[in-house]
């Protein structure tokens, strides 16, 4: 089964105090590209896995949605986002994203928010949602960058001139990480851009955008802390039909 | 007009002795990967952009395409590409790469090794790309690794327990780089993967394989200093449907 870090006390005290889990949507800066990448939401049935707090899956639902599921393996995650909605039309699953067993053909969106990364077996996931997709329906879902998660020591280095760079080794070896993010052993899974392509790409999916994401120059007057984040991608955003 | 850093005699003189001058692709560690790429050669109309000695025109003609052209900016390439063949079949022509003016829809193959990377206006040079294939035809090229290009001091860095890693920087803000790679101010342009694909996308181009190259454990054994190369790409190779 993947880790289920979010149900740990510790991470999860911290992880509900970031941006993203007080504002939601809006406290991701990644959020407005990701969003560019989506289709219209009128009508369509939408699936949200890795969901947290249900964010996306009341945004999707306000934006038109029929019906939108979201899928976590998070108790406590869904205990909230289940509190935060009375809405027959979004309705809540706890489940294992490497153990789905989804109806073929029900859905015209699959989106998911920086969870890939942590799963272990993503070509069988990948799989299923070709599988759940009607024909022609969009995957959007957003990971860490290869960039990001390969270095054995995910930390900035600082010259004498105060120049920083970020460490890249491992690059071509995938497998897990362990990092200590907001809790201790936080394992994530490192494999290349060009795996997460060619995944798809073998499932018969069209890669129709592919974005490494960096704050625009309005969030870096808006928040000088990103500007690090120029230096290198933290964010890859794919989009692809089947 | 693009840098033609291979007439500098330096340069020319150093490049003329890399392995991949002198045993032709045989000695270029990622050809076996870029030739997996390829469609089969039985009477293709085949386009070298940046062709250099040559070896890969020659190649594809004895591997059965009807007729290859080459197309470099440098003389002296050109010269001896030229010195290296008598076949008809086998045009060699001096332009720069960024003011071609091809036939619409007269060819099945443009192939581009290490070349991409020079180039200031490249979606300008893929628009031709696209306008002078087939439909259906392929698009196979290789360039440096965005990470490999994107630092401001590209050399490994080894830290006091001896752990090399690549200091990335300034991977998001695409340009120049100057280098000082067999000769003193080498200009490589650098743009972030997602660029080059969303360069093709936009111009109709189905992607059909993306790879960052890394060395197998075969050639690791043979060639031992090549192991750091899995510690961060060092080749970028994309192949394209229109």
């Amino acid at each position: 089964m993947t880790q289920n870090i979010y149900d740990d006390p510790i991470f999860f005290e911290g992880y509900a105090r970031l941006p993203r889990s007080v504002a939601g949507l809006d406290g991701a800066p990644e959020w407005p590209a990701l969003r560019a990448l989506l289709p219209d939401m009128k009508d369509r049935r939408v699936l949200d896995l890795g969901c947290g707090f249900g964010w996306f899956c009341r945004w999707a639902r306000q934006a038109g949605a029929s019906h939108v599921q979201g899928i976590d393996v998070s108790e406590k995650m869904l205990a909230r986002a289940r509190a935060e909605t009375t809405e027959a039309a979004i309705t809540y699953t706890r489940a294992d994203l490497e153990r789905l067993d989804l109806p073929a053909g029900s859905l015209d969106l699959v989106y998911s928010s920086l969870a890939f990364h942590y799963i272990e077996r993503l070509s069988g996931l990948l799989s299923q949602i070709h599988r759940v997709l009607v024909p022609g329906g969009s995957l959007v879902f957003s990971v860490e960058h290869p960039v990001y998660t390969a270095p054995a020591t995910p930390q900035w280095i600082v010259d004498q001139a105060g120049r920083k760079t970020w460490p890249v080794d491992g690059y071509l070896e995938e497998g897990p990480r362990t990092t200590d993010w907001l809790a201790k052993g936080v394992i994530k899974q490192h494999r290349t851009l060009a795996t997460y392509l060619g995944m798809l790409l073998r499932l018969g999916f069209v890669l129709t955008h592919v974005e490494e994401w960096g704050p625009t120059d309005a969030q870096i007057a808006s928040s000088p802390s990103l500007v690090d984040e120029r230096q290198r991608p933290t964010f890859l955003l794919i989009a692809a039909r089947r």
